[in-house]
């Protein structure tokens, strides 16, 4: 046979679990959208259609909504690691298991500003509004005896709008960009952190502290640096989490620098002191880089988008 | 000439405009999508193509950008005021002007929470994290001599996770629906209310406070009503919103009924006490209606959707 | 009571029916995607919240199946007129019925080119890809006695090369656009026509060839139309429709002006002859009109979109 | 320093250029959308915001655009090989270049159809209509040394409506679909292939000719397996395309399994006899693979999605 299988996994995408749970009258809310991805002795399927090794992505979809009800979901991360030892342990030719999970967050309506005019408004503890900010995502891997654990954010759209510069770079034949010394620094942060737990013989982190902690650590450092390159932040924001949390071993972000060009309204007899900006869509520059823990082997992928 | 021009509109849509106000180091954000659509004396450049009457779209466009300028922008209605006023005041053929606005809010990161390891952290007055939650809109016709203002917002993402039931329904050979006394209640606010106010001799409303308290409003009023249909629970939102705030006559929704379906455990030997759902994507129900004011004429469009 | 409803309709949105026709082993594919709005007697479900009167949106998705099998599906058009009937004629307290639909086009996968090393391949009659292009659009509605439809589409985009020109245009304080004597035209194409047949009285309009007639007018008017204005572009295309198909009395559209900017290469020492473009996103024009046979009333709703 | 810089990159993404090619009357379109990735000596403006080894990713968008008139644009790939070379080989601390380029297809609206009322419309050579079908992707990865090329496709929608089994597949405790004998198959192909040109010394692929072929026999493949599984039909895709074309030495596919479940319409006293389906969303099967030469080292990365 002059071609072969090469690297492959299958399962079932996008299972959008909600899973309440009811404290009496108080609720709480988890909101994921868990996806499995199984690999193993799979050869026959793809060479001859035998699914005899092949357990459905369908049975996978009714794994996670019964996980939830005989687990619960306490973190994405727990829960994911629940479902990756199940499959790879209750399943011979299934040899890993990667599960990724996004996760939205919700807050409580609060009603009992006094403005209510309903008896009893201030207890609703059952009302939520998305909170429509980043998504959270997960990944946990599993091949019997060690775990990968990725954590990170997507579509966190920050600003700083004084403290960032740009100057001093290389001029080639092209190059037409003026230097600019006080310029809005905006991004969407995407970053995905690996932690240094591995094996069940060592204390899992708090999973739901350490994603608190890794997003403050972001926010402070993206504020508290005056930039010279979005580069220069992007670093700082990784070091800040490296340092501050010994569970978290490396760190990856993918940067666009969302332009926020001055518009000249020279033409209009006006003077735009920083003031009035065009957000413009595309093109736009995109950072990317690893910050890691002196000494560890660099693990998360280069591709965190596909431009 | 067998065909003639009906209603025609044009001018240049999704203007990304961003203001910054500094008021010394603290500085102050408004983010806006600003769409222009002019009508008028425009009967030539459709059916000869002269662009004698025709002010380009590329200086509505200018127009935007000059406007946050010389007018600054204390709020989308009245920036879109003053530019639909401009245009038909400056312009003989353009008789009449819609404005549309789209409003992303932004919030201040906070790095004074003691963690912070740099010296004057807690003076960040410059960085902010985008809200996320809804998308606020306005929109702003002028013709002249009377205003209409329609605002509202779009995208905030609701859910009541009890108090909701659904039964008593008409029954015919298609219906297999059974039905529910415990179930969650979810939709993605569109809501678009219309101001009162239509004149320059009258004072206008305080626009930044009315959205805000017509937002908290129907947020109270989803959180507080025990809904025996989604049609109930929008019709307490709209009627909360027009008795309490005076400046409103008239408020339409479209809500999307956001099923979450109860998971069928029993086959896993598992008992769902309401704690495990699917959250379905499409089709979904949709419920669109009109709350006025008693005795007012209704002018927002029926359509809020192409769906 | 200080507030009253308004307007007001419910329904399914967004059913996705896929369905197969087989002719012996040649099969052929409707894809649509369908959407239910009914409106009645409905104040009681919106003041109490009784379901009296209301047919279950679940239960208008059933029907949207159970019609496929039932009645098939010829045309877009004629499956919305199946089921805006039964719906008004079945349940008293429906007085109208608004269908929408979406349709996506398949066409075959050629496999008998030769070069097919499969003895049979020539026969695949199955094989389909999506072809990709527009959306086809209709929308049906019925109250009992009369008939609208109005049909369409979305996203067919296009593009001259040349033969578009603007200039002539009013300049004021704040025009800075520069005069253009060969330009791209380019457009993402949205229309709506409406068709004069009302009544069960009179003979169909033959659906699916009226819609291929009419795509097919509306490209060979923007290929041969010598553009001064985007405006006089959409006008030749609508009186065009107009004048060929007297099954259509008016039809609507509403055009983004794709801007194809020309790359300023001077700083390079190229020149760029018309040769380079940057297609841009945000902002676009937006040109929006309708076009009658002189003597009808105009019916089809301004708004197309929602900017 | 306790954190240390892992790999990284940077440049303009999403450059949309669009060239017009005159020859005579008859013009000819690429349209591209073009992202750029440098990596090299970029330690100091991580660590310190030097932009002393910067090139502006201001300056890659006009070398984009630059180099579209000074070397036009004959293939997708060809393009990016001017481009990758002219990154490294211009500048000393860049040491990879890495170009990622969309590719969107147009096609000519036929105007000689014989209907058209015009005199000379069947020559007009300029009238473009968006195929709208897949999007071509390639990916050029250059060292100063060695060539990687990484083609393939995205969003090509495909269905089998008949000729699909899934049966003898793993039961386990939370398994419950029913074996099926006789399906629809459909799906999305995403696919990548890698060309096993890698030097200057060796003669190029014919990049057009060989991106038409690989497409077409992964289009007779799916039409022409008879599919016991999705991974089965991936399979018979892949090596078709490595056993056709010598050039290609690996391909991965990453295919969601758009499921297309049969609706129950016995409720209603009908039989579906394989007729009416309902075209779910989410969640869906997704299948992955690398199909790879007999003795090749598979270079394409693992992720194709983020889920």
């Amino acid at each position: 046979m002059p071609t072969i299988l090469g690297q492959n996994q299958y399962g079932k995408a996008e299972n959008r679990v909600v899973k309440i749970t009811r404290d009496g009258d108080t609720h709480h809310i988890k909101d994921l959208n868990v996806s499995v991805a199984l690999s193993g002795d799979m050869d026959d399927v793809h060479y001859s259609g035998s699914n005899a090794n092949v357990l459905p992505t369908d049975t996978t979809k009714n794994t996670v909504y019964a996980f939830a009800k005989e687990h619960g979901i306490e973190s994405a991360e727990q829960f994911g690691i629940h479902l990756a030892r199940h499959f790879v342990s209750s399943q011979a030719p299934i040899h890993r298991a990667r599960i990724r999970i996004e996760e939205y967050s919700w807050e409580r309506i609060a009603t009992s500003d006094g403005n209510s005019r309903f008896i009893g408004a201030d207890e609703v503890k059952h009302s939520f509004v998305r909170k429509g900010q980043e998504t959270r995502v997960s990944q946990i891997t599993y091949d019997g005896e060690r775990w990968e654990v990725i954590s990170g954010l997507k579509d966190l759209t920050v600003m700083n709008s004084t403290n960032s510069e740009f100057w001093g770079y290389v001029k080639d034949r092209y190059t037409t960009l003026k230097e600019a010394y006080d310029r809005i620094l905006a991004t969407d942060v995407s970053a995905r952190w690996r932690y240094n737990w591995t094996s069940d013989e060592h204390r899992m982190p708090n999973w739901e502290k350490s994603y608190e902690q890794a997003r403050k650590h972001m926010l402070h450092a993206f504020a508290e640096t005056y930039s010279l390159s979005l580069q220069q932040t992007l670093y700082q924001m990784g070091s800040r989490v490296i340092n501050s949390r010994s569970e978290i071993d490396e760190i990856r972000f993918s940067l666009p620098n969302n332009h926020h060009f001055l518009v000249d309204l020279e033409p209009f007899g006006l003077k735009n002191d920083n003031e009035v900006y065009f957000a413009a869509d595309r093109p736009y520059g995109l950072i990317e880089a690893t910050v890691l823990r002196d000494g560890v082997e660099p693990k998360i992928p280069v591709d965190m988008t596909n431009l």
